[in-house]
């Protein structure tokens, strides 16, 4: 940067304090706003109260009249293997339906990659020295979170608009047989809403991988998640693509009902092809007896299939919209055209992934909690929280009412140009 | 055994001879039976149907105002933390309220110590060698999965009237490092229906342990389970008396509500001691946002606390009393002066301990089989599924309905006797 000259620095001073001055006028209101985890809002959640009678009293039987309350059943209900087949495009026999977390399904699947291996692993992941997972960037923190916990050595991959660069991916994997995954949220990335092109997922099926074990974590979180009617992306099956280019145990998918139902009561999901199920249950027979089949068929009276899922998700649409485009809005207006900031529109899923200046989105960040609005720690959506650019803020806009959200948006607006004049003081 | 005579031999012959007509009249019933598994009959799930509806619409705020539908509260809601704090005499503060499985949270507890480390563990499991557990025998075969899985090597402890074996619990603790823990039923063994007694707690908890990071696995599941109202046995505080030991590590417990409300869909949780519950929270907090909340507000509604549960469980008691006195009643009808034949009578549980004479159990389970009468594999009380003397047989009384069960009973008496006469033939 251009050191400043006397006119300039004398003009940014004076903009600098004009911006403290708002700051503290935010300040003085004493918020207490959270915009930091995709939570969905309480009226999202009274979407599904009808769940919680949708098994009355002597119902407990399933379509072919197994009794849901007893144990069995490991690998879950055909009922709710059926709305999950229809919302993912899957067959029912490739999917196993968990308890209410996919994320537990993952920590899971990396215990097992480790502990005893994966379909194709010739060892355990325990006993194959240091490995490395590839980390599209920005990305999910608890997938690093959770990839870090077992001693992984994370990559980042930087993203595009057809998601991850597929020339890096390609190469890595190629080269290194120490590479032995990758974390895709494949459809409204989290947090930057990027759905990936069909030419990405066909690269990512298709590709050498110098590890006969590399697995895709395939982490469909938002793939119903639309926010416009008009706009409903459809990838191509990664399972169909893996299988054709004879890599059937690649791939690994995960979804849950969380953002659909209730967050913390919904039901997850891992689908893959017929062998890695088969890896799957050996260590499933192991470690429970059954999932909660109650909950798995609560769901599957209320939720019915694919077209209610799709109702469900338009009135999902309906209420975080708002929220999504008022933010937007704000944004626009206060940080159009100020150089070295942008962010991302999404189309759907639940994050705004916000750029500021670079070097100062943890400055943003204080300043924001200190007056009382809690974003998601900067550097969170990177491995080991390190935004190599100090710039990346994920905006959750979905659970605070809409005038709160405002209050913080507009906040955030004046915290994101306070922080740049700062930096550029500092020249 | 003494070569027979000839007399001895014709006599055994047709007595023999009688025992297979008797034998093959029960297969011409062409039973399909199931005295596998300890699985609580339809009538006993039926207690608790109104679980299902214990939370209705817009009944989702726990005692605190905490919206139980969301994300959030990763060691559970504390109106459920009450009821098992109730149930099982520890504070709340103690107890992390899981999901479904108590099974998974032990499985998940051997996954922390091997990839982890404990609480007290200097270095995680799998870096220790080859890691030891003591296996109370017969034991619960899932317990023994579990531990196989992670490739410890299960040594058997006798059991007696008092609980296991102490003198030799305390002597392989002492003497043995890599003896890292023992898998305890402590009331109402699994299967022998072995209560503990507070001398055999007391030395459980003050051992010394050449580990310091050696943990009693206390899979309190059938606390509650008494089968008749004057014989309530009630075991000192496993963690307390650790504590007083200043072994404050040392004990995991577990329950669940498994067999109180629905066996597939009731809540588990784990106690342990402040250090444990934080080395616990340490890992939970990486593998999941919550577990499923609804249901453990159910079941707080649903139970209410210790007074509920009891009236719940004297109701269980007078389902499965009667199959548990007409087993009992067919064996001594029967079996009674057999020698070398001998049964547990428990006060509590699920099970009844049946021992043929030795070397016949595997033939007692085959012969069952072929007559359609599925047991629990023989062994399967063992670890390894290897049963020295191959004479115990797991029965589990409460699934079949009374006349099925009668059957069965009858049924495995005639080959209890049919295979102890081959085997005296063979003499």
């Amino acid at each position: 940067m251009q050191p400043l000259g006397s006119v300039e620095r004398a003009e940014l001073q004076s903009r600098a304090q004009q911006l403290r001055e708002e700051y503290e006028k935010f300040k003085d209101k004493h918020l207490s706003l959270d915009m930091s985890r995709g939570k969905p809002c309480p009226k999202q959640l009274d979407l599904s109260n009808d769940l919680l009678t949708a098994v009355g009293p002597g119902q407990y039987l399933d379509d072919k009249g197994e009794d849901c309350r007893n144990y069995g059943l490991l690998s879950g209900i055909e009922d709710m293997k059926r709305v999950f087949s229809e919302m993912l495009d899957i067959p029912a026999k490739n999917i196993i339906v968990g308890g209410n977390s996919s994320l537990t399904l993952m920590f899971d699947t990396f215990a097992r990659a480790y502990m005893k291996g994966l379909a194709s692993s010739s060892k355990p992941w325990s006993q194959c020295g240091k490995i490395k997972i590839l980390a599209p960037v920005p990305g999910y923190d608890r997938h690093f979170s959770v990839t870090e916990y077992f001693g992984a050595e994370l990559i980042n991959i930087p993203m595009d608009q057809n998601g991850p660069d597929m020339d890096l991916v390609e190469k890595l994997a190629r080269e290194d047989e120490s590479v032995k995954g990758i974390l895709c949220v494949p459809v409204y990335s989290n947090p930057d809403g990027i759905v990936y092109s069909d030419e990405t997922v066909r690269r990512l099926a298709a590709m050498d991988c110098a590890a006969d074990d590399f697995t895709i974590i395939w982490d469909n979180a938002y793939c119903v998640h639309h926010l416009y009617p008009d706009y409903r992306p459809k990838l191509p099956s990664i399972l169909e693509e893996c299988k054709k280019y004879g890599h059937e145990t690649r791939p690994l998918v995960f979804a849950s009902t969380s953002k659909i139902t209730m967050a913390g009561s919904g039901v997850a999901c891992i689908a893959a092809n017929d062998a890695s199920i088969g890896n799957i249950l050996d260590t499933l027979k192991i470690s429970t007896i059954s999932y909660d089949k109650m909950n798995q068929l609560r769901h599957a009276r209320f939720l019915r299939g694919r077209e209610g899922i799709e109702k469900l998700m338009a009135a999902h649409a309906e209420i975080i919209r708002p929220k999504f485009e008022m933010a937007l809005g704000i944004f626009r207006r206060e940080l159009g055209g100020l150089p070295g900031v942008h962010w991302t529109e999404p189309k759907g899923g639940y994050f705004i992934s916000m750029y500021a200046l670079p070097g100062t989105a943890k400055r943003v960040h204080q300043l924001c909690r200190e007056a009382g609005v809690t974003l998601t720690a900067a550097g969170a959506s990177f491995p080991y929280g390190v935004d190599p650019q100090d710039s990346n803020l994920r905006i959750a806009p979905t659970y605070p009412p809409l005038e709160e959200l405002c209050l913080a948006c507009e906040l955030l607006c004046i915290c994101i140009k306070l922080a740049a004049a700062e930096k550029a003081l500092e020249a």
